[in-house]
């Protein structure tokens, strides 16, 4: 399988590293060879169809800051040109979200798409934008489309349903999909610490960004909840169909009164026909969802199998690299591979 | 597709009432359309070639006691002469489990695929006994074959592992498998109360046997550890090779002092390449292996998304549908369906 990656930051060289590490495990497992033949940021990009070395790529990279360093790389805005031009079985589109336009990320998987090629997605904001159209725009151009690793990093969640749930019809899906929040919630919780103060020593260890807007106010949440209802209930949902709280009025009282009650307060996302809403909600201790840390976590309600949870970390550019992997595996398979 | 139920208890007759209750959505959402073509129970088989009205079959199967009181039904132990003399796609093999030789769900499964059908079990019998021939019979005679229901009921844990985290190498796999011992320690855990009080209740209730040796003495733990050890981690494990501890000297006090340092006690099965254990463990409060009632959970631990975990109902006819139906809706799929 030849591969193209646009986007190299955290998750393309993290993939990259897994694609290092588990050479021979995808051989051996499931016959699969796969071949970067190319890599573009927004620098510009390395091609090379016999296969870029992955090792050297992260190295030179890694020191001038952009894949165009690599030997025969070019600079400029290539990510187009590469896209069309070089012969590939597989786009992996990892650019950075922007939930407004969807682009870049938007235009490159289109475009993809148009070439005839499969895309492997972690960017939320094309599948926020136009999910419906992509997803028709996938089969009529008769190529494959995941996107596993944009909702729950290494969790599969729309797999666990698409799958292995298929059987049942879905009534609800309720998530702890944000790992920030779900931090800055657990920290306040065992500590009792104001929101503020827990937040800044977020900030401070990472795990929170400097500008965690969209990570407290719920829209990260309100982004995979759409993602959810469209690609899992059939919906034609946009983010501005989902009403959305964050937690920044959530008192550490509150969660101290809520345990005193066998409870604890999550930032949970709501998806069910007809009704979309990300909000701090009392979750029952001992529950699935009353995950700790920066755990991720969704309940599916189905008619048959009742309640299904599934827990796992949501970030992190080597566990979504299991997500990312998983997808390359099951379009290898579908194809016959 | 042609579907033969081979067993027609508790989960033959739940399987019956989800292909009546999801007719509609099955033919909807995945082109599939199960017809039934024979049931097969120890007393008799009732065959027809454009399929069975199950809704008779389930009334008229309930008053009389066998299906052989269908219409045109016959009696005796005609199951090996309906696997091998039907036409039909799929057989389903629902007979009660034997972990001492694995019959008959292992002749039936066994012929089965000798005349080319594809087979579908919830029976942990034939797997404990002979997995590997199994396995490799299905690949020799070209036909498929699922277990989902085995392990775990409703929850899709031998999928999650081959097909949704195929990009990691599996570590360990820890988990809660069988519901009448959770359920037993979750009552003793919030009641303080002796094994013996809760046992006596819950047979009471019928959540556990009139004999329920196999479940408090981790025999069925065992069972579920076998086989994921041998499906999920390339082992060839037999049931003898566990090493099993159940929870008869499990006492409220340690429960309690557990407790006190954030812990609980669940029967955990556990395997890892070259060691395979049943035993009560300990486990924090708020892990995903700490669920209550009457939950099955498995954890996998895994190179690259770290740390897995799924939890629901691990029993029930209706429940355990879901992963009957999933197993014929994956064959439709995997045939191009």
């Amino acid at each position: 399988m030849r591969l193209v990656l646009v986007g190299f930051g955290n998750l393309g060289r993290g993939l990259s590293r897994a694609l290092i590490q588990k050479a021979s495990f995808l051989r051996r497992s499931h016959g699969l060879i796969p071949r970067v033949v190319a890599a573009v940021d927004e620098f510009g990009a390395a091609v090379d169809e016999k296969g870029l070395n992955l090792t050297r790529l992260l190295k030179v990279a890694g020191k001038a800051g952009t894949v165009a360093a690599y030997k025969g790389g070019k600079r400029g805005k290539l990510a187009l040109r590469v896209i069309e031009g070089v012969e590939a079985d597989v786009v992996y589109e990892l650019t950075p979200t922007n939930i407004k336009t969807g682009e870049p990320g938007l235009t490159h998987i289109k475009r993809a798409m148009w070439a005839r090629k499969h895309v492997i997605t972690s960017n939320k904001g094309p599948l926020v934008v136009a999910f419906g159209e992509l997803d028709s725009l996938a089969r009529r151009c008769g190529v494959e489309f995941r996107y596993s690793a944009s909702v729950g990093g290494a969790v599969p969640v729309v797999g666990l349903a698409k799958e292995l749930l298929a059987g049942n019809e879905i009534r609800e899906i309720r998530g702890v999909l944000n790992g920030t929040t779900n931090y800055i919630l657990t920290r306040m919780s065992r500590e009792d610490a104001p929101f503020e103060v827990v937040l800044r020593e977020a900030q401070e260890l990472g795990v929170a960004e400097k500008d965690p807007t969209l990570d407290i106010e719920g829209i990260d949440t309100a982004c995979k909840i759409t993602i959810l209802a469209n690609s899992l209930l059939g919906m034609n949902a946009r983010l501005k169909d989902v009403k959305v709280a964050g937690i920044k009025r959530v008192r550490p009282e509150a969660i101290r009164l809520a345990r005193e009650a066998g409870q604890t307060i999550k930032l949970i996302g709501i998806a069910k026909r007809g009704s979309l809403e990300v909000g701090p909600k009392l979750v029952p201790l001992g529950h699935p969802l009353a995950v700790g840390g920066t755990l991720n976590a969704v309940t599916f309600e189905l008619d048959l199998a009742r309640e299904i949870s599934i827990t796992g970390f949501g970030a992190g550019p080597k566990e979504t690299s299991s997500s990312l992997l998983g997808d390359l595996i099951d379009i290898h398979r579908t194809l016959g591979g």
